[in-house]
């Protein structure tokens, strides 16, 4: 069975080691509660790199205070079964006492790039996944680390994190994993009732929509999001929290999606938010 | 003469090259104008490492909107030459460009520790150096770092970044250089005039005078910092911004020094901003 290792110090002399030994070492952070997105992320790291490190941490300090740090699923010996089947290399699950011992009080902040899309409904979010990212790349040294395209905003907030801070560490991104009727896999997929769960597969079609309207050539940001509206007011438990569309660099709004943009939107099922999103490619993408 | 590197991949090529032959790499931040203080540094850096870097670099996220960055004194060649002299291997001197690139947006923030001693006056301060310094050891990865007890917040702030962000490097502190007459070294002391020169010995006194009383077993931060005013105020030009004493764990503001504390001063000769600081040891010392 695959190691689990909890002790910091003795992750990063796994890792020092390796490096040492010119062993290309992958990262591939998770919260746990894995599935079929977390598992194409470990197959994307093994491709890149030799040593492939599946860290497992619900890191409390990305939770706002009403959120469901509390209740988010938890169940190491299944994920690390997984991991293990996906032939990963080591498993890194610290505890929360380890991570933020007492006094703890260094935050890692990307100022732009958070006031939109889930940055806006979840302010101190992305400061608590970069401060966590930092430190698990600091701990593990990754020569590459993965992320899934499902957090286009996260994965986004990350690269400009590195570019910045001069971290020496390639991001890679992983394509979005869907169940059969497109819902984007997510570890809070679990919360929806057997209802919501039904009428939650209106975020793919809504995103099917807006793909095919930019294929039919139609460019405008505001006609593509009311066609998006649109079909999520099909689903009558749908609660839509934002439906936007912004460049990858800066997440700004733009008006025209002739030259790529993201689509992404965010939805409420009863106390459950889902997110997803599409790469537009623009003229015809 | 010693090679002065611009350029941050070429700087990182360098240092990792060295990294994997086993060598022991030590960094000594400055921001130029050295002097017998960051010189000191160099020798300390040199006891503990095998290929000591001196990155020279005028950080202008760490200077607030009405501070000196402009007239912050520059002579590179002045100062490489310093540090040939002084045996370090490889200057690093980055160009702003380089550094804050467009779009630049990261910033590390220690959140504790920053509220009190120079951190009330210069409320961005610090999150400049830690922004900085996070940078440069992402660029340099040194084994050790060097930084002067002088600046004895700094120095306490950094340490809890290292831990914080799990950064495997050993902080060291390098002792407060004095003038003959007491006066710390400071690149800011070139913009005292004559008659400033002259009195800002005050501040060394004052330290002393707080020594002394510690050796005769008085223990009472509030009579200490009595003490310390009071001989403050016989410069007739120094204009007193904090006397306080504090923990060196938190830089928080304590009553008695019997379990040892900082004694940290700020003061101003006209525009001129200096601080000092002294180590009490608690029970006579």
């Amino acid at each position: 069975m695959i190691e689990v290792i909890s002790d910091i110090n003795e992750m990063r002399r796994i890792c020092e080691d390796k490096r040492q030994k010119g062993v290309k070492i992958g990262l591939v952070p998770t919260m746990g509660a894995l599935h079929e997105g977390h598992l194409s992320l470990i197959k994307c790291a093994l491709k890149k790199a030799d040593f492939v490190v599946v860290s497992i941490y619900v890191n409390p300090v990305q939770f706002g205070p009403e959120e469901d740090f509390e209740k988010y699923p938890r169940d190491l010996e299944r994920d690390v079964r997984l991991v293990d089947s996906h032939c990963a290399h080591v498993v890194f699950a610290p505890s929360d006492r380890l991570m933020y011992h007492e006094g703890y009080s260094t935050y890692v902040t990307v100022e732009d790039l958070t006031a939109s899309l889930c940055g806006r409904s979840r302010p101190a979010h992305f400061r608590g996944v970069t401060t966590v990212v930092a430190k698990l790349f600091n701990i593990v040294r990754p020569h590459v680390a993965v992320f899934g395209q499902k957090d286009a905003q996260q994965l986004s907030v990350i690269r400009r994190m590195v570019k910045d801070l001069n971290m020496d560490i390639e991001i890679d991104a992983g394509p979005i994993v869907r169940e059969s009727d497109g819902l984007a896999t997510s570890s809070r997929n679990k919360y929806l009732n057997k209802e919501e769960r039904e009428q939650a597969t209106v975020l793919y079609r809504s995103l099917e929509a807006a793909k095919k309207l930019v294929n039919d050539d139609i460019t405008s940001s505001g006609q593509i999001i009311g066609k998006v509206r649109k079909v999520l007011e099909e689903a009558p438990l749908a609660k839509m929290e934002y439906v936007e569309i912004v460049n990858f660099d800066d997440m700004r709004q733009i008006d025209d999606v002739s030259n790529g943009a993201l689509l992404a939107i965010a939805v409420w099922f009863g106390e459950t938010r889902l997110i997803d999103n599409v790469i537009i490619s623009g003229h015809g993408g």
